[in-house]
């Protein structure tokens, strides 16, 4: 396939804080408790969450005044208010505007100064926060198909990943990297049949959703390919799967959607759906959500689940199989941060899953985040 | 007041590495014992001090020959000379001409080589530097007024702070940041009253002294403002100061002189003054130094004050309560450093205090120091 | 001699990375044994090096296909190859060539892509690598004279200094240096004279070897200088070396030679000659490799002399001596590295030997090392 040229795909190169106009997650719910702050970069803002009589709101995490973050000591005067530590400017939390000033009173700032605001979603257990000047879209354009259903029950975890956001997307959606998890404990923990790699069988079978919201590619991975279990140099074996027999399967369909959120159905289990977003923080960071998500009919489903997500699925598959692709995304910064990788890169043809969703997402993501101000103060 | 503009005081913009042509503190006279020798950089030079028979001389800390800093290894073979650990050359600390070459004797670089001295003032426990291309003015013009007095004593602490140095005097002279304060231990160690903040009453009562020399802006707070001991949101009581009725009044006047020094008197008891010293170091840190003034009348007052001050005002004061805006300047840092927060900050009326000391900063300022080379070695 | 100009020696200045066309030395012989790996930066290279069958190898650290590291987890499943982590990408150790791909049989890329293999040699205990583009020279022109010599055996160090290389050469060349080492335990350790500089006697008796391989500049400094043992400042002695007349003499002749390899002959006794080598890695590091080499007849005369590097020269001399002049290298990047000490030095004339060089390596060194494209990944 050659290397890849920018102009094949010019707005995703340029996508290196994320694409904007877009829902992205910022953090569970769970971490949000009643009167709670957590402050979060998200796409290169830094963003403040708070929940102020069960909802939750999201407004930038610096004062307009001397530009000090909220956060570093958050303070809440007044329900659906937050004022600044340093000199008491008082915003509301649902307009961003400056409502009073406690050091000050009826100064004439009042009324005169406004602060981003940002839309907020909370669903499945995570709460999302919209990033652009649009009006916020609905978000079930912004996640996986399936994602929102009732009667199914979320649960994760997340963590910063010391990599571009991208390389997080492309790990999760490239078909033959599970080269690198042959020795994953989740293949012996639960018994699944994981080949060694892929040869593509019937490549024209992907399916490119770029009509309506979601859109995403979606690649049936137990239709489209030859799976490798024997791995051979040379024409001699060097690694062979040895089968019992009885090996669940996984992973039949794995899709990728804009903004840049993977679906992997099912895993790590026939019973489990596992959801994976990459959210920019900034150039070489993101944010990692795993979610796992099953169907439940009941309270005593949750229960059972949660427990069986606390026992197994949390270090087996999110930590013991998820793991291995944390260190790959950080394998490849340094290429595709500072040599230039985009351009120089080699794919071959299993990694048309890739190309395919660097194209659509070029073409139809909504916004390109800018990237923040770093000017020097005297210039 | 809206955004400041670049054009309102341009020199105090273009003041990153802070002001030249001007004395700045650079350490305390106990640190340097005779034949000692401290490294400090101050405006971006980096200083050698050394004590010898008696007087303190300070050189540029960087032999010319191959650039090593004489402070890896101070030596000193001959009063009033230091030589070079690498090669021996050796500089007379008065002129800083090379004067013999222990390794090559007779070389003829000796003689042809010079590296900058710098006048050096020792006084009320503080050794000053003259950093410019200038003949030394008074050390009287660049420190504020009172600061000399005879039948006083001066007693303090310094450390290095993560912020640029304007900063700093800005936080210090600004009248509403004492909001930040309201807990401080201070409050009820030494039975004081601090108000949550102030309304300026009559804002023509700042006194600008442009004429003459020290050039500075006092602003009387005891007079000119009224204090906020009933902070309120939406009309209603969001903290309220509980009188005892028996507490001292202080900070009556503060004020700031060139080249960027904070008086506040009295402070933090009616029986002392309470000077700050803001050097720059680099772009992004200045040397922070504390200094407590009370008047003085035998060597038994000064014993007093002194055991005074190491049992009391340094906890309670210098760092009970200074501990607080060192943070504050800190939090500035990110969005004045490298969101160009002097173009971007929204000052309020309490902040005239701020803009009048950075017009006349920017006015009458002898030199802005000059960004080092910071040019790398092969261009 | 004033300030240097880089018109003196324009090609030197240009060489921050170091000098390609030319072998270095990346690791000794018994770091590599049979099957195993070792990562190595040279002149910007990250190389990955191998020993199979005995032959030690030396590939790019880097998979064509994603930029990946095989480094993080060396495969080798057949003799010969070896194969990336992330994809099971597989190469030929001898010609760079990809030439199976483990998770996808046959694919079409396989023969498509190549990537940089490097000459190697292995002599004298050490590994060498040819960087560059031109076929591999006789790697008798890149080493001292002498270094190759049948009958002799080397031992050593490497160890990684954070300085550029050419401040290595020239502390290594510099003869007035030795002050710095006045003292050191090996003086007395090894009952050695060292002077604590020199007067240069017959300057024009430096001899410069510029035609043929290797080329080098050699300083008799037995013959060519006064020794300094009683060092002056205005005439009055400040120190004195106390003779005891039994002292051993070394260094009767420093020489230097491309690409940048120091001979002491003899150090750091009359039964050793020590060889230096100073490897870029990057613009502010070089590897340091320290060997001494002494004239050997048997097995019994090397396990000898092993015994007597470990149990006393390792310590004393190469770290007992030298690692002052590690120190000194890294006392200099500051204003080589980042205040263009190339332009503001001042030399002297014993520096005379540290400019001959610098000629010498500008006019004659094969190549300069490109600095490696450090573009962002978005533009």
């Amino acid at each position: 396939m050659g290397e890849s040229s920018g102009s094949k795909w010019p707005r995703y190169l340029q996508a290196e804080w994320g694409f904007d106009n877009h829902w992205h997650p910022a953090v569970f719910s769970h971490e949000l408790v009643e009167g709670g702050f957590v402050s979060v970069k998200v796409l290169g803002r830094q963003i403040l969450l708070t929940r102020a009589q069960g909802r939750v709101r999201a407004i930038i995490d610096r004062c307009a005044h001397r530009g000090v973050r909220f956060s570093a000591e958050p303070l809440c005067f007044l329900k659906g208010t937050v004022s600044c530590w340093y000199h008491g400017w008082t915003y509301s939390l649902e307009t961003g505007e400056l409502v009073d000033v406690l050091t000050s009173p009826n100064s004439p700032v009042v009324g005169q100064v406004k602060i981003p605001v940002f839309a907020v979603q909370e669903r499945q257990g995570l709460v999302f926060v919209f990033i652009g000047d649009e009006p916020p879209h609905d978000l079930s354009e912004d996640v996986p198909p399936g994602f929102l259903d009732a009667d199914t029950h979320c649960l994760g975890i997340r963590r910063t990943v010391d990599s571009n956001w991208r390389l997080g997307v492309e790990n999760g959606f490239d078909t033959t990297h599970i080269f690198m998890h042959r020795n994953s404990p989740l293949i012996k923990g639960n018994n699944i049949a994981l080949p060694f790699g892929f040869v593509p069988a019937d490549r024209g079978a992907m399916d490119v959703h770029a009509h309506g919201w979601p859109k995403g590619v979606v690649d049936n991975l137990a239709q489209n390919y030859q799976p490798v279990f024997d791995a051979k140099l040379d024409g001699h074996s060097v690694l062979q799967y040895q089968f019992a027999g009885d090996e669940k399967r996984v992973a039949a369909q794995v899709s990728v959607w804009l903004p840049g959120v993977l679906k992997v159905d099912p895993f790590p289990d026939p019973s489990l759906i596992q959801y994976e977003f990459y959210v920019a923080i900034d150039a070489t960071h993101h944010e990692y959500f795993q979610v796992l998500q099953r169907k439940v009919a009941s309270d005593a489903d949750i229960a059972a689940y949660t427990e069986e997500f606390d026992t197994k699925w949390r270090d087996l598959a999110l930590h013991g199989f998820n793991d291995d692709d944390v260190w790959a995304r950080e394998a490849q910064q340094e290429f595709y941060g500072s040599q230039n990788g985009w351009a120089n890169e080699h794919l071959f043809p299993p990694d048309m899953c890739i190309t395919k969703w660097r194209q659509l997402a070029s073409t139809h993501a909504r916004g390109i985040t800018r990237i923040p101000n770093t000017t020097p103060d005297n210039t």
